[in-house]
C-alpha cells in the first residue's frame, strides 16, 4: 500500500508541523494549500509573531537538512473539484488530512462577507474532498480536523463523550436504547460549519463506506515542535491577535510585551486545551488506527486538558507578572460553564500529554520574549462581535470582574 | 406592520402555487428566483408536463385575472447576497418563505457535479437568507421548505416526532430527560442539505434570533390549485421524469399512456406524502402562526398520509388497469420500512387534509391524459444511481417481485 499522505491545507499552523513530522516519521508529504492564511495576514494587516518563510523556502530548508521531499499543489480546495480529484488519482493516498477550513472563530463573525467565506470555503472543502475520493474510487481514510466546540459548553453533568451519545428513548414497545451523534451546539458561524461537516460524514460513511476520523480538537497552544525547530526558516506560525490567535499564545504575548492579560466577560468560561506537539502525535495515532472497511465515522476528542480563562490568566500573571485586564466579551455565550471531556482513545495509544506546567515558561522566553519587537499593539483586542449589538471594548477595566 | 411576502423560488412546483394562493389572499408578494429549474428542464432535454407559461407571462395573466400584482426579481439567492440584503431592507416583508434549493433527489445524486451544485446551491441560500436577514435588522419570519426525508426513513417503532426528540440519558447525576433535534440520518446528498439546514437554523436563532420555522414535508403529488387552474397561463409544472417527477405523479402519467408502473425495487419503501393544495394551506397556516420572539425554531412535519411503493402502484393499477413493473432500485435503501408521523400541528389549526382517495381520478383525467402527448417516454426512467456499482435498469421485471 502507498504510504502518500496528502496534507489539505499543509501550509497553517497545525498543518505545517503535521507535515513536517510525519514527512520524518518516512510518510511522502504532498501539501495542498491556497496560502489563504497568508492572504488572510495581508488583508488584515497583521503577520504572524514568529517570521515564518514562504512555502517554497521551507520545502526547499527541510530538504537541506534531512533529505526529505515534500511536494507544494497549490489548489483551493473549495472551488478547484478536478484538481483535487486528478490528484487523488494520481498519489493514491493511505491518507488524506483535511486542515483546509477556515478556522477562527472570531473572524467567522467579523461581518456578513466573514460568515460567507468561512461556510462557503469551509463546507465546500469538505465535500468536494469527500466528493472526489468517491468518485476516483481510491481507498483511503481521510481525518478532519473538528472542534470540542461542537458540542457546545453547557454540558449536562456528565464527561462529553467522544462524537457519539447513548440515549433511551420512549417507543410504541417500551424503552429503547440508541447511540446518537452528540447533540450539536455550535457556538459561532466557524462552529457551525464543523457541526455541519459531521453530517458529510455521517452521510458519505453511510452510502458510500468512505473511512473517516473527525477529530474535536481543543484550543491549540505553543508554536513549535521539534521539527520546526530545525532551522528558523522551518519556525510555526504564532497569531496574537483578537481575530486568529488563540487565548493562551495571545497572553503569552501580552505578558512578553508588558501588555495586561486580556480576559473578556468573566473568565468564568471552561476551554479545553492541547500542545501544537500533542496535536502532531494525535494525528500520527489516528493515521496508524484508521477505521476498519464498514466502519462507521470514528470520533474522538483531540484535547489534553481543560481551564477556566480566568485561571489561565492567574497561571500567566503569577509566572510573569503581568496584569489581568477585563473587558467586556464579544461573544454571545454564557459567563461560565463547567467543561470536562472523554479522552480515552489517544491516552489508552499512548499520547503522552504536554502540560501547562511542563512547558509555559519555555513557549515564553522562546518564543514571545524573542519576537515581541515584531507586534503590533493594535491588532491585541479582539474586533469582531457575535451580534452587532455587543460593541468593541477597547479600554477594557483592572477592577476585578464582579461575577464568578 | 407590512404584509409583504418574498418568496424564494417562487416559480417552482410549489412556490408558484403558494404565491397565487398568498396573492388571492391579500399578501404583497414578490417572487425571487432565478429560473434554475427551467434551466435545469433544458439541460436535461426534459420538458414539464404541462405547458407552463414564463414567469412574464404568469404574472401579467395573474394581475389582468384578479387585478393583483406579484412582483418578480430574478436573483440567485446563492450567489448574490447583497441582492438579497438590498431586497430585505426596500421590502421589511414580514415573512420570506425559502423554497430556493435543489430538491430532487435523485437529481442530486446524478453525478460528481450535481452533488456538487446541490450542496454549494442549497447551503449557500439557505445562509445567504439568514444573513442578510440579521444584518438588515428587519423583524422577520423565515419559513423553510425541508424534508420528511431528514429523519431517515428507518423509525425506532414510534410516530416521528415533529422535529424535536425526547431523550433520556445518564448523567453524574442520575437519569437527565433532554429535548434535542431529531437525530438526522439523510438518504441522499439533498436530504443531507436539508440537514444542514437544521444547523444553520438552530444557530441563527439561538444567536441572533431570528424567528424561523422549518417544515419538514413529504412527497407532494398533485398539479393544480384553485389559482393555477384559473387559466391555463397559470397552469403548475407537473414533472414525470425519473429525476424530477415525484412517485405518484410519474405513476399517474405512466397510466395515461400506457407504460407499466415503475416501482423501484421491491416497493416495500414507505414513504410520507402531501397534496400540493395541501402544501400551500399548509404555508398559509405556517404565516399566521409565526415563533413568538425568543421562541426556539418551529419544526413541523407537513405532510398527510403514508404508503408503501408497492400499494401506491396496486391502488393507481386498480384505477386505469395499469401494469406494474419492478426496476432495480437506483437508491442505496433498505427494502422496506415502516413510517408514521406526527402531524398534529397542521390539523389542530384546521388543515383538511386532500387524501389520494379523493382527488386522484380527477388528477389523471384532468392533468395526466389531457397532456400525455407532450410526454417524452425515454425520461421515463431514473437515470441516476446512489453508487457507481448500481447500474441502471431500463428494461425491468413483470414477475412479482420476491422480496415483500
Amino acid at each position: 500500500m502507498s504510504k502518500n499522505i496528502i496534507v489539505f491545507g499543509g501550509d497553517g499552523f497545525c498543518g505545517w508541523p503535521t507535515s513536517l513530522a510525519l514527512s520524518k516519521a518516512g510518510y511522502n508529504i504532498t501539501i495542498v494549500d491556497n496560502l489563504s492564511r497568508r492572504s488572510i495576514d495581508q488583508n488584515m494587516r497583521c503577520e504572524s509573531l514568529t517570521p515564518i518563510s514562504d512555502i517554497d523556502t521551507r520545502i526547499r530548508v527541510w530538504k537541506e537538512i534531512t533529505g526529505n521531499e515534500i511536494k507544494f499543489v497549490n489548489i483551493d480546495v473549495a472551488n478547484r473539484y478536478s484538481a483535487i480529484y486528478n490528484l487523488l488519482l494520481e498519489l493514491k493516498p493511505e491518507t488524506v488530512i483535511h486542515f483546509a477550513e477556515q478556522r477562527a472563530a472570531p473572524y467567522s463573525m467579523k461581518s456578513p462577507a466573514h460568515k460567507m467565506y468561512t461556510v462557503n470555503n469551509n463546507l465546500n472543502a469538505t465535500h468536494n474532498i469527500l466528493c472526489a475520493i468517491v468518485a476516483s474510487g481510491i481507498d483511503t481514510h481521510m481525518i478532519h480536523l473538528g472542534s470540542t466546540g461542537v458540542y457546545g459548553y453547557n454540558t449536562v453533568g456528565m464527561k462529553i463523550p467522544e462524537g457519539y451519545l447513548n440515549v433511551k428513548i420512549d417507543t410504541d414497545y417500551g424503552e429503547k436504547e440508541l447511540e446518537i451523534l452528540y447533540p450539536p451546539n455550535p457556538g459561532s458561524i466557524y462552529h457551525m460549519t464543523k457541526t455541519q461537516d459531521a453530517l458529510f460524514f455521517l452521510y458519505y460513511n453511510k452510502n458510500d463506506g468512505v473511512r473517516i476520523t473527525d477529530l474535536h480538537q481543543g484550543i491549540v497552544w505553543g508554536t513549535n515542535t521539534i521539527e520546526t525547530n530545525m532551522d528558523v526558516r522551518l519556525i510555526n506560525r504564532f497569531d496574537y491577535d483578537g481575530e486568529y490567535g488563540t487565548v493562551l499564545n495571545r497572553f503569552l504575548m501580552q505578558a512578553a510585551i508588558g501588555h495586561p492579560l486580556t480576559v473578556y466577560g468573566s473568565g468564568g468560561q471552561t476551554r479545553a486545551f492541547i500542545n501544537i506537539n500533542d496535536t502532531v502525535n494525535c494525528i500520527k495515532i489516528a493515521i496508524e488506527n484508521p477505521p476498519k472497511h464498514g466502519e462507521r465515522v470514528k470520533i474522538f476528542n483531540q484535547t489534553t486538558e481543560c481551564h477556566n480563562i480566568k485561571n489561565l490568566a492567574k497561571i500567566i500573571s503569577s509566572m510573569t507578572g503581568a496584569k489581568i485586564k477585563y473587558y467586556s466579551n464579544p461573544r454571545n455565550e454564557t459567563n461560565r460553564n463547567d467543561l470536562e471531556f472523554c479522552k480515552d482513545f489517544f491516552l489508552n495509544l499512548g499520547l503522552n500529554p504536554i502540560t501547562l506546567q511542563k512547558r509555559l515558561l519555555e513557549e515564553i522566553i522562546e518564543v514571545a520574549k524573542k519576537y515581541k519587537g515584531r507586534c503590533d499593539r493594535s491588532k491585541i483586542i479582539c474586533q469582531s462581535t457575535w451580534r452587532s449589538d455587543i460593541l468593541v471594548d477597547f479600554e477594557g477595566s483592572d477592577s476585578e470582574n464582579i461575577i464568578n
